[in-house]
């Protein structure tokens, strides 16, 4: 039942091509914005920001940074998101992260411990030895929430398409992410698809169980 | 209603850090698999392939290329899955793709046209510059499938585990990757979780909204 429920969602997801310009409802919307924040990390590391552009005039100011054909699923999508990550996780998010925890009682009846978040500090210290590799595990954490985003809206009756097809440098300018030591490095539109979209008939195509999966003996 | 439920199932999730060893139905197990290989990614590239570690002596096998705070979330799991990616994305590969797009008749009425699948090449031309570069899109993509499987198991209330705490170089050669083009990125545990899960009662800690998303104007 549940196990039917949970793939007839991933049987049923396509990507939107075409969107009609009607919004989606905001609770939906905060739903995916909540489900986002709560998408879990390596060693709860949230290395992420995200940037909704729900109004027309916000569509239409990030709309110049994403390629030719993505520009129509910015324009007439209900919302997008704009998923950045932090170039490079430093002190002050490693703290912030640790004192929210602390706050938040993770570590109820043993916060006196020294050294509660050394192995937070030991992993990302893994993945920081130069800024493209900790900007690259970033991204893959990011990538995780973007599933979550994905899957959920799905689950939601909302449809999205996923645009890597953008100028990502161009969008750190037009939002001004440098100053604030972030870097874009995808977009989902969520919203409603034409009901005639090229690929909401298409049948799904992807390779056979026998090509992608293998039991190890 | 719909909205609640998804974010019902990302509030409730949690990173099992014990399990009990039971093993979950095999018909679960299987719809993870599908969804997985359903899972979308930029221009349908599939860059992945699943190894499933379900017997004890697989799980066995595998253990020792995890560190040691993850090998009991190994061999205590009903089921491990190992996402590899491919070492670029080579010719094979892409004509492989297409044609199956072809079978399952996503070009339909306009199959006799040239260069259908242009596109695609494009965009793993942009990410193949380097090796490492075509690694870690592949990596990102396969991200994806790992916040579907995440959120789809959580769904199904099934324990899970993300393991990034592993030497991937040693998992490589215990599965023979390197002779099949592949590299191993990250794993999953899936299972039942000890009721007394130091995790499981535990809040979840994230940062707050206005940390984590910002409205564009």
């Amino acid at each position: 039942m549940k196990e039917q429920c949970m793939l007839d969602i991933a049987k049923s997801r396509f990507t939107t091509k075409h969107y009609t310009g009607e919004k989606i409802p905001r609770e939906d919307l905060d739903a995916i914005l909540e489900i986002l924040r709560l998408s879990p990390s390596s060693v709860n590391s949230q290395p992420w920001h995200f940037f909704v552009a729900s109004s027309d005039a916000a569509r239409a100011k990030i709309a110049p940074a994403f390629a030719d054909f993505n520009q129509a699923r910015v324009t007439l999508a209900s919302d997008v998101i704009v998923f950045a990550v932090k170039t490079g996780l430093d002190e002050t998010h490693l703290r912030r992260v640790h004192e929210k925890e602390l706050a938040d009682g993770r570590f109820a009846g043993i916060e006196n411990q020294p050294n509660l978040d050394a192995g937070r500090r030991h992993f990302v210290g893994l993945h920081s030895d130069t800024l493209e590799h900790a900007i690259a595990w970033e991204t893959q954490q990011t990538y995780i929430a973007l599933g979550f985003a994905m899957y959920a809206a799905a689950g939601m009756g909302i449809h999205s398409t996923c645009l890597e097809g953008a100028d990502f440098e161009k969008l750190d300018e037009i939002l001004g992410l440098h100053e604030k030591g972030l870097k874009s490095v995808v977009a989902l539109s969520l919203g409603r698809g034409k009901p005639d979209d090229s690929n909401a008939a298409r049948p799904k195509s992807r390779l056979t169980p026998e090509e992608v999966t293998s039991v190890i003996d």
